[in-house]
């Protein structure tokens, strides 16, 4: 973590104040050809556009200059932490949103459902997109699996996807993923990154060999790829760090579970804006920081629909007077990381943000958008930096040195 | 020091350029709510903003985003140290401005003069603010004071305000305040932080008893409080590290206290502007580099007195000529940190900041501002790295690689 030193020394701990940071997933774009506009220029933003007129504004940049991230460093650095050395595999932020027991020791993977053909050859990599309830069905069927020595966890996540956990002794994260990243060819062989690795890729083979058995006379889903493994990690947690007690709304799983690391409370929700605004609603009293999450404007992004990924900035505009609502008396309003729709893919480019609180400086910037945030007097900054941002406006830092 | 390893090697040590630092403390502000103006934006600043206009502009921020300095840390950077590992404790920062003898090994910590009843309990952290003539009178009356194989030298600062220095052996500066931070209670006990500060904890528990025997017949500063224990700092000297013989011009002791430190020559001086100025005139010839001080703009913020920063920020314009008037080759004005008067407290806002001299670029800021310096081309950078720049402004950094 970049700040904690610092903070973690700092931090007024008896402050009252409450802090709200909306992320919006893929939250930054870049210009459509036609009209020159990004996704956040064209979406009509009355209410964002009125806090980022009275607010600060600038751009925050995750990695640094030129680094695309993934959601778990971007997310990390997001809560302060140094993103680089933070990882967190995604096997490992995947069973922590998922409810599963998941403690330290354990090591934990992401599971693909897919198809495979009688050569034993991928023929869908994704078991054409199962619908979420078939997975959980499905999941049900691998707690049949049994490992002499090992306790093995099958869970759930949306559609096709799942995760597993594994308990014993000896395992280890160094593995690498069965996803063969195309069809028509086997499964890759699990290989040990090291010698400590080999009893890991020993339990995953048997895992793979029974889910195979179990799952044969499937259809479409006859069997599981595996990538991101990832041991439970230690961070240092957010009521430490920070004296926060904090809640992380996210209805996707893995968001849940990037907060839950750093020591956010998180709660089960569907991933629908209204579902999370009730949640905050109910919880908001209770907390010092909640951080609300927004998961499908990346998917459009990624989707490379510009139009929907417009749509779902004004719904989520829509959403904001409710959220002011509650009085919080910091509010953050960015991304983990831009997804532009021309792109299909996250992307390195630094992600539009706003600081709206009784001590923000009306900077210039009219519009919540690339450039309009650019025009702020934030700068671009580091995406770590972001924490200290937050909680110097929210009168909870103490002044360094005399 | 932040800079040092490339200063020291690539300063240009023959050049015969000048370098005037004018350091308006408290600098930056917000905006008044009624107006929406900034107090910077509502003063009438003509020289300024001249300045401003014709030079190069940005905003420094002294900690990074979101951490709000002390004045030792804020400036610490401003000299171009690295302000979180050059810390100096506000006693050393004290003994440094007064003039009294202080040394490598030697102890100081600031004293307030305060009341305390029957039972021991504080009434009056600051004793009803007796005048600065009081303080020292009640100075001279602990150079009574006798502790076997210490020697004390005590010293007035402003009003309540002074400081002791401790030189002997085994002595070091880890304890903590006696200052309870509130009325109605006794002095905190002295607290070693270690071992090794148990002797300095024995030696100014004795100084305590001597005080209260010493001071027990005055009124109403019949007591002291202790706070900032810190030992004589060691820095790198200005002149080794730049290259540059300079003079600090502080009415304030504290700010002499800090150019001491970094090795600057200091006067006693009044804190007005008017003597500041005629020492400047007076000296102004001898050295290489001037800091100047104005310590009552931050003073204002902290009282929360909008209108009085204001008024004392035109005062400081109003003198620009009469520095210019000496043809320094590089201005540079800023501030060591942000005060707004609507908080009035320290801040974390970036600084604004101008250098003008023969080589800046007149890059589109109009107006000596918080809002007028964010369209300057110098940007948002760490206060630390201001000094390299008027270094090379003055043309004595060297080109580094061939």
């Amino acid at each position: 973590m970049i700040s904690s030193e610092y903070t973690r020394e700092l931090c007024a701990r008896d402050a009252q104040t409450k802090i709200l940071m909306l992320v919006i997933d893929g939250l930054g774009g870049l210009p459509h050809p036609d009209s020159g506009r990004s996704e956040l220029e064209t979406a009509n933003l009355p209410n964002l556009d009125r806090l980022a007129a009275a607010g600060s504004c600038g751009l925050i940049s995750p990695l640094g200059g030129g680094f695309t991230p993934g959601s778990g460093p971007a997310h990390l650095a997001l809560f302060g932490y140094d993103p680089w050395k933070s990882e967190i595999g995604r096997g490992a932020l995947s069973a922590l949103g998922l409810g599963v027991d998941f403690r330290p020791g354990d090591v934990a993977s992401r599971l693909n459902f897919c198809t495979v053909d009688s050569a034993g050859n991928v023929t869908d990599r994704r078991a054409g997109r199962i619908p979420t309830e078939k997975g959980r069905a499905l999941c049900d069927l691998l707690s049949a699996v049994d490992i002499p020595g090992v306790e093995v966890s099958v869970a759930a996540e949306m559609e096709y996807r799942a995760g597993v956990v594994f308990r014993g002794e000896g395992l280890s994260d160094g593995v690498g993923d069965s996803d063969p990243q195309g069809t028509g060819i086997p499964p890759r062989p699990l290989v040990a990154h090291g010698p400590e690795s080999q009893r890991m890729v020993e339990v995953a083979n048997e895992f793979l060999a029974q889910t195979r058995e179990i799952l044969a006379d499937q259809s479409p889903a006859n069997m599981v790829l595996m990538r991101g493994f990832g041991r439970y990690p230690e961070l240092a947690q957010f009521d430490d760090v920070y004296g926060l007690r904090a809640l992380g709304i996210a209805g996707y799983p893995m968001y849940r579970g990037v907060a839950g690391a750093v020591g956010m409370d998180t709660v089960e929700v569907n991933w629908d804006m209204d579902s999370e605004c009730a949640l905050y609603e109910e919880r908001f009293a209770d907390y010092d920081f909640v951080y609300m999450h927004v998961k499908k404007t990346d998917s459009a992004g990624e989707d490379g629909d510009f139009d929907r990924k417009v749509t779902l900035l004004e719904e989520v505009d829509s959403y904001v007077p409710r959220l002011l609502a509650q009085k919080p008396d910091v509010v953050v309003v960015t991304g983990d990381h831009s997804t532009p729709s021309i792109m299909r893919s996250h992307s390195w480019h630094p992600v539009p943000t706003l600081i709206h609180s009784a001590f923000s400086l009306a900077d210039g910037a009219q519009h919540f958008s690339e450039r309009g945030c650019q025009l702020g007097s934030l700068g671009v900054m580091p995406s770590s930096a972001l924490m200290s941002y937050a909680l110097a406006h929210a009168q909870r830092l103490d002044k360094f040195g005399a």
